[in-house]
């Protein structure tokens, strides 16, 4: 029987993290559909205040209390959300004393610490990877490939763009792509420009089946998206990647996460950021 | 004193979500450096074995026990991990069982539930985001301007494409953005493509020095980046968006991931992927 519940994510900051944590939390509870709701910025008495509202109203509405889901640093703030009206699920608080006894310190309870621009060098090392990422997207760049931590290769829409950026948004590194593009394919042969750096290209592939999907939807009724055409294509592509001796990564069902942090590593990739 | 202490991650997934958690965690002791280790797709015995090993190797060589983050779903892999060296802090399982007992139903102790791209449908509206996204920065295309969920404004270099990006990546929100050019400022007037999206349009600033230096790192030495020039050009951009009614943000403190939240939260905006 399928159920339905509420869960509220609360943070004093972007509640980035506690979504990330709550969803892979939530996930493994199939029968149960959830509807969520982020709280983010609650850093005040006051907000707290309207939060725990709107958590006592969900409740009443649905005769179920909602599961909530807290990293909130200030203690005061906490304590006029916890209570009955909620499962509450603090990682804050469960984790910081384990933390203050094992270190012999006191954590300085001070909200905002985390991915905080405070880091200018962390700030520039982000943007600078975005840059350089956005100006060697889709092989439109041979200028300074040298200075790329990675260059990716695979087919048209194979999922090298986006797994870019997210290296370069989430690690701080510098990642370049390059399609295969059936000039290559016939000459079974890597872009010119690659032949030098052969140490950090990886490569992305796809099925056959998902390729012509994804092609599809950008020009429908064409050669390039027919599943004959992608099945040669991918076929060629993965032969000259095993040719020339480079790993490479099938894209099908893994998320955007996970082929950038296979990537890393497999290429044994440190982050630039944290 | 500052201290100095090795901080493991440790996933079954990405190790994304527990990196994030960490980081948070260990960013409110101000007086210890901590050297970080990620060790991702930790999901059979032999793994967790060689985690294990090399958690003990630390230890001896530092003299200190790690700190260890977790989630694990798997409880073998799990209890071949913990022991008594390291402080393990697995969130798994602190949080499964009051989850377990509140919805009154066994987990499924699946790995790999979360952001997997097994959900066909997020996939592709994140990537379907990431194109626009793409296709729409810096004002290079008013096409299906109407399809943009936000409109990101500010002069160059105020921190609007990595916002964008990271909005489209994180959230799957379309997110377009338009420089405010010398030509703009000196009208007072919204580039005219965007004269009937205001209500979507937000607002980026910062503060002069900052601007000052990371155009130098661009244009060195150039009127572009000096003081004089930015100080101009931003009080000029604030005072337009002002006039136009259009709220804005100074991205000087915050990180990129503070940016995309507050921005989402300000104009009511829901995420499309989770």
């Amino acid at each position: 029987m399928s159920t339905k519940r509420t869960a509220v994510f609360i943070s004093d900051r972007t509640g980035i993290t506690v979504e990330m944590l709550g969803n892979s939390l939530l996930s493994q509870f199939d029968h149960v559909h959830f509807n969520r709701i982020t709280l983010p910025f609650v850093d005040t008495l006051e907000k707290a205040q309207l939060a725990l509202e709107q958590i006592k109203q969900i409740g009443l509405e649905e005769g179920t209390r909602p599961i909530v889901f807290c990293t909130l640093v200030n203690s005061e703030v906490r304590n006029a959300i916890h209570g009955d009206n909620a499962l509450f699920l603090d990682l804050f608080e469960i984790f910081i004393i384990p933390l203050e006894k094992e270190l012999g310190q006191k954590s300085s309870h001070t909200v905002g610490k985390s991915h905080s621009a405070g880091n200018v060098k962390d700030y520039n090392a982000r943007i600078e990877a975005v840059n350089y990422t956005l100006s060697h997207d889709d092989g439109q760049s041979h200028k300074n490939l040298d200075d790329a931590d990675i260059i990716l290769v695979g087919v048209s829409r194979s999922g090298k763009t986006p797994t870019c950026l997210y290296l370069a948004l989430q690690f701080g590194i510098k990642a370049a792509n390059y399609p295969l593009i059936p000039e290559d394919l016939d000459n079974m042969k890597l872009p010119p420009a690659l032949a030098k750096m052969k140490h950090k290209i990886y490569g992305l592939t796809i099925t056959p089946e998902r390729l012509a999907q994804i092609r599809t939807e950008r020009k429908p009724d064409s050669n390039y998206a027919s599943l004959a055409n992608c099945r040669r294509e991918l076929s060629a592509a993965e032969a000259l990647m095993r040719q020339a001796g480079i790993r490479f990564i099938e894209s099908t069902t893994k998320s955007i996460e996970e082929l950038a942090t296979t990537i890393m590593h497999e290429t044994q990739l440190a982050r630039r950021v944290f």
